[in-house]
């Protein structure tokens, strides 16, 4: 029987709140909004490339909620299990864009929002489950609350009792837990996981494991918890306005590996979360290598959209990994 | 020896998000930001007319709270016993600006502010009002929290001791407590107060007192609290976009009366305590009478005016009162 | 069994272009991006309601397309049976807001659209009537093309025979076609449909049909047709900012009337099928009174939001209709 | 042999600066750009009716200047006689929008512009006037300095010498000059005029004139100054969004009245002009009458838009006075 | 006898549309309006730098329409040969901005315009073109339709009639017609032309021709089609925001080459019309030589100005060229 | 007994208009607003650091000079001393923003302004400088006028004999005055001078010196006019968006370099403004070295601020100064 949902995603997602034309959040007159937040980055992003995917988290009940959840919807994210409740308010967060050497920052203000007071039972985890391919969360999500760990980890071993596969973006946020607290909960999170999403920093800050190059990395974090696939992304920060991006897995006994793009950024935030809708997309054709290639170049492309969704399309897409256009105008 | 403000006032402010065009919040992309709260909004007014002014709050120690602290300065009141501090968050609030028959509204974000955690010994109280000739608050501060409101009684008692005199802006929130609360509370606050302002409704809703007119329900609260003054202003909401604004008081054992003005509404918000800082202006002089005057006229101009605080001049004002220019226009 | 969809409607959408600030079209150097169109601005108000509901159309495979689709679906329309054709192109209006005496002006660009194209098979009618209570459709879908007036009497007899009930809004356009022709395909129109929304002056123009008052219109128009219900809206210009507004429909031998709501103007464009919508909302409930009333006042708050599209809630409306707030600020 | 003007006009045009959205001047961080001056705007609206018409003036040699060309050729008034100058700058004025009851107000920055250096011999006066009908000029030229003052003179002695027609709209600017100035100049400015063009305020300040209505003014005006037609535009202004506008004018020995239309108040800068442009657009072809009739219905539009320029259209003004469409949407 | 025009021109110019600061189409809520089309980009760019140039082309009787002329005219282009008619639309183009590796792109949304309908005797070719010096047309205008290559032949033909030169841009646009139709039109052009413009691709596309280097390819042009002078643009793509410009020229038997730009991207849209009219300019004055130079550094600027058109004088050119100034800031 | 400022300086400050998105002056239909001036941008910096200044200058008593002050202000600079003035306006600069090979530019509107009134006897110097430390002005403040050339003298010697420190920044501006001016002017101002802050260029310019490279250009300087300490910024401007931007001090017999650092130019004025504040604020600690290191980052950064404004906190810059960060995302 065919599932409903590609991949069911679950975390906070925030207004989020920046003054345009590179001015700091002290001297500007007006933000732009933009919604944004890891899961449902990545949520959008799969949907842009056909995927069938759904939301999870719980929203408080007023107009920023509700712009939350239509901005989902405008991407075609399903999002009828969103949890709604009158306690906590909605996380919002400020991007500031900057220039080289002013690094763009964050500043976020989602305290007391609604979803850090998600509880493991306020979803029906089975009913969702049995009906998805994937479950995909971040290290964000177990980060917001005790109980927010909580639900992460039922959540999982849910998923993983109803067969769905279980994916994790490991997303370290030091402004939300400690290493330590890190470490513990998503190790315990990946006695339930199939495939991780991480970067070489992360692993290190998060699991402590380093080695003589990020392949040696990533296998030994296949190892250790006996992983499906592992993929990492990689950047290089030329200057603020240029970067350089790339990507590997191993998967299936093999590395698969992405070109390296120079990128004019616009706007990185969301360009992770596009990169794992591109990987789990070509994953679950049972092509990681593709996978790999795709996410890479659809997350390349992510830098120069604003905000931290995934504008675009599967055709764009395609014609770009097979080298249509160039940088010349498409006309 | 002279004091060194004439006014010093002790309240939250916040940064303002308006959707611009009047649009709803749900479908903004943008919003305007401007920073509004009663007893800032009061601080600017009056500064605006001449007086020295102070502003005591207690600020996130982030550029939003630097945003709020800026725009303070920016109309020359005085910032200097501004409490900054790591705990808490500034407090946000959104406008929706309406048209007949919906209303305008505002989602206030307050909880967690940095001055939700004030203490009764946050501020030198007595070093400050020595020096200063009126402490004005509204009835939002003691409002905030129960450390608030011990707060704001030390301060008003400490300004009584001082020979600093107290006005009040009663300012009913029914978003942030109860009307026994908020009965308790201010009628401790009236011990110390020596100048009321307020509007019939709220009159009714705090202190259960009503009467045959305005003028019979000013005077029973000057009569049960023994102030020196109390100030009423009048609205009526012929439609969103256009108001009567007018005020009364009660002073010297007269009523003093404004004419009403008939205002075209671009924002409102401020309106009454650009009121309360026309009227402690004459108040200051020794003339209520010009008080009510001028603050009455200070106020409608404001309806015209964007943002919370009272853009404007001394000259303008006086211009104004004395019929000057008429509604063509002044080139 | 129940069905998957409340309403059901079929109609063109449009990119909408407006100059911002009153200005001319001639003289701007920017345009605020909306989407509107008769039957989808219906099924975004219905939607909102808290009804399910489906807009069917043809769209071409562009970004301009997408972004249509996109609107609706933020609103959660269900977008899944839309047609994408790589004929034709996305339609555009233009709107210049006027002040009195300048009324508004809307130029259209639709001729070439992809649903001028669209053909009575296009869509699997029976598969997707069996599935709903209403099938809604406006006078200006049968008028975009022959094979549109054809694919819209195809469609009416098609929910006849699924049992679904068949609404129909009148909404003439002399840009589009002759009185004559509309006369002719709305007449057949009418043999299968149960529910009509119309004005006195389109009533006139398509029918011929005029009557002491009103009522007595509507009156006529349900014998002819055998109708279920008639609901005529009825608006007074005093100003291009400042309109009466009301409503009264005919159904179960009975006149039901809405009070007259004065509105101030931000943008009247969609305000008719933001009645329609309520109408049918209380329609469903069995409480055609109910429908006018909620209708009603639905529309007339739908003159204060920028847009063709109905933002805000259920709640909000009935806290409306049951006279929470006025007209003050509420917080 | 034919002209190749019908209205030529002499004046200084400034770059406008405007607050957007009713800010204040002291508030605002952007300004909108637009360009005015009372014989530009005159030379506009009446290309914008069809008449060929030049604008002549001094302008620095710098983008500013070039702006306000670019601005005038885009309406198609020819800017071939313009003399450029490396001497003086470009005038600025910023406008401040107001509210009902805070006027709208002007702030002229015009000190040392390139045209208050004009002289009476930077143009070749006779051969311009030689090809024109009729040299329209306004009471501001004059007031710019010594010699503005002596070079309007010398045009309207050189129009006249040439068979050209002198019209003269008073537009009494107290902030250039004093009364007792106005009336020394422009009195001389009368012996070669034949159209006057004024209100009854600006004719009591600058002649001393004053009647028992405005009707015997505007007489007594004509007698004095043995002028071919006296036209006068009367306001009310109900509140600063709100005023009544209608105009008369005196010629052939008869008066002609244009009906009173209410505006909505957008801009209401270059109403006046408008008037002006209107009224000898009817004039030229011998019709007084109908120049005070679309005279008025063009200027009563003009309030409802942006900027001091009257964009439209002549088929527009035509189907407005017939009455066409009315207020309600015209699709 | 001396000419009126000195480059008479040919062809469509749409309303451009663009989403702000790199936005995609499909999420922008604004467009920035501005107008482009490569001959009347041509007649502004020539104009700017002096000469006297007029557009000829078919607009709709329409503000939109009317927008299109009035942006000619406001760069000194006359429009008076425009035709205007009832029958077609305004073309329009929507642009994205892109960033490396997206590149920039645009969708036509021109079918059913107004030019499109241009036959051959919409305009009276031997009046205009006995007054003109030179007629350029570009590649384009062919392409609209079978009639408009007719008039395009038409047009060419009579203007070598009338013993004005003949210039041509190639411009092939894949979207518009086929390689094999654009070469029969093209060589049938060829006939009648004297100067040739065109990039290394497009001759390869248009006419099959190619060579050991691009001076062979243009040589081989100028021998094949008897050309007094072929010009061919270079540019290199090294990101999308950072490019390099050249362009050489043949004449006279000499072969002459500009320096290569390095240019920071803004907006590249419009820039080899700008060197079309740099290097006419310089052809003109009876200099290939120093329209090569010329109209590659004017080009070369061209990228730094937002919108089609060529804002900017001589004098700034010619200060460029002889390399004043630099890039540090100029005050 | 300590000071009460810190830094006093003395100069003109202008509105800022700057035509948004690197649009070209003459084409803009808005302009953004801000305030900018040599010695005002000084002292913001300087104040941001936490150092207490005040700035000297004329302003109109109108809008746009109360604008002015109000920024100041905002910043926490006194602008108590400011003297106000009917005479004279409000000077305006317009900045374009470019792209190699366009680089920016800057139109001087000046002429005419209140401060270019300025006379000796306008302040008491003896009562500000005997409460400050360092009084700092730039080379622009004595070029305005001559009167303000002789205030500047006056000014300085009077600092000298309170005590109070002068530091001067050259910058030289070819548009106010001539190079022999210059030269008379600034020598005799050197007599009381003990910073001095310049660049290889200006140093050429006014003095006449050069060197073998800048180390002993400085060293001459120093020499030549018995200083304390001479600074000189060095820019490398690759191309208008990159820039490479260093600084070195002669001071105590030593030199002092900075880093070089590679920044994207946001907005590149003030940034020597900037330095001269970083630099003061080591200075004042008796750490020259720290001077130059810091105000070398402080003003790299400053090129990633819109205006010449430098927004920011010693806090951020002493994490950049440690090397925190770096350009990724700072969370």
């Amino acid at each position: 029987m065919g599932a409903d949902f590609d991949i069911v995603t679950l975390g906070e997602a925030m207004v989020r709140l920046s003054p345009p034309l590179f001015q700091r959040l002290e001297q500007t007159t007006s933000l732009d909004v933009r919604v944004g937040g890891a899961e449902l980055n990545m949520a959008v992003a799969a949907a842009r490339l056909g995927l069938r995917t759904a939301w999870l988290s719980k929203l408080p009940r007023n107009p920023l909620g509700r712009l939350v959840a239509d901005s989902a919807r405008e991407h075609g994210v399903d999002v009828s299990h969103i949890v709604w409740t009158d306690e906590g308010r909605m996380g919002l967060y400020f991007v500031e864009f900057g220039a080289q050497p002013r690094a763009s920052s964050v500043l976020y203000d989602r305290a007391g929002s609604a979803i850090s007071g998600m509880k493991p039972d306020d979803f029906d985890w089975s009913a969702i489950f049995s009906r998805s391919r994937v479950f995909h969360v971040s290290g964000i999500t177990p980060a917001l609350s005790a109980s927010c760990a909580e639900a992460t980890l039922t959540a999982a071993a849910a998923a993983k009792r109803s067969g769905c596969q279980v994916s994790v973006d490991v997303n370290y946020r030091a402004k939300l837990w400690s290493e330590q607290d890190a470490n513990r909960v998503i190790t315990a999170l990946m006695q339930n996981t199939d495939i991780l999403i991480t970067t070489e920093e992360d692993t290190k800050r998060v699991f402590g494991i380093e080695g003589a190059d990020y392949r040696e990395v990533a296998e030994k974090l296949r190892a250790r918890f006996s992983l499906r696939a592992v993929a990492v992304t990689l950047r290089e920060t030329m200057s603020v306005w240029r970067n350089r991006w790339s990507a590997f897995a191993i998967a299936d006994g093999q590395v698969h590996e992405a070109p390296t793009y120079e990128v004019e950024v616009v706007d990185r935030l969301g360009a992770g979360d596009s990169f794992s809708a591109g990987f789990l997309w070509g994953y679950l054709q049972g092509d990681p290598a593709k996978g790999v290639l795709y996410g890479t170049a659809f997350s390349a492309l992510k830098h120069s959209i604003p905000g931290d969704f995934r504008w675009g399309t599967l055709e764009e897409l395609e014609a770009f990994v097979k080298g249509g256009g160039g940088l010349r105008i498409q006309r």
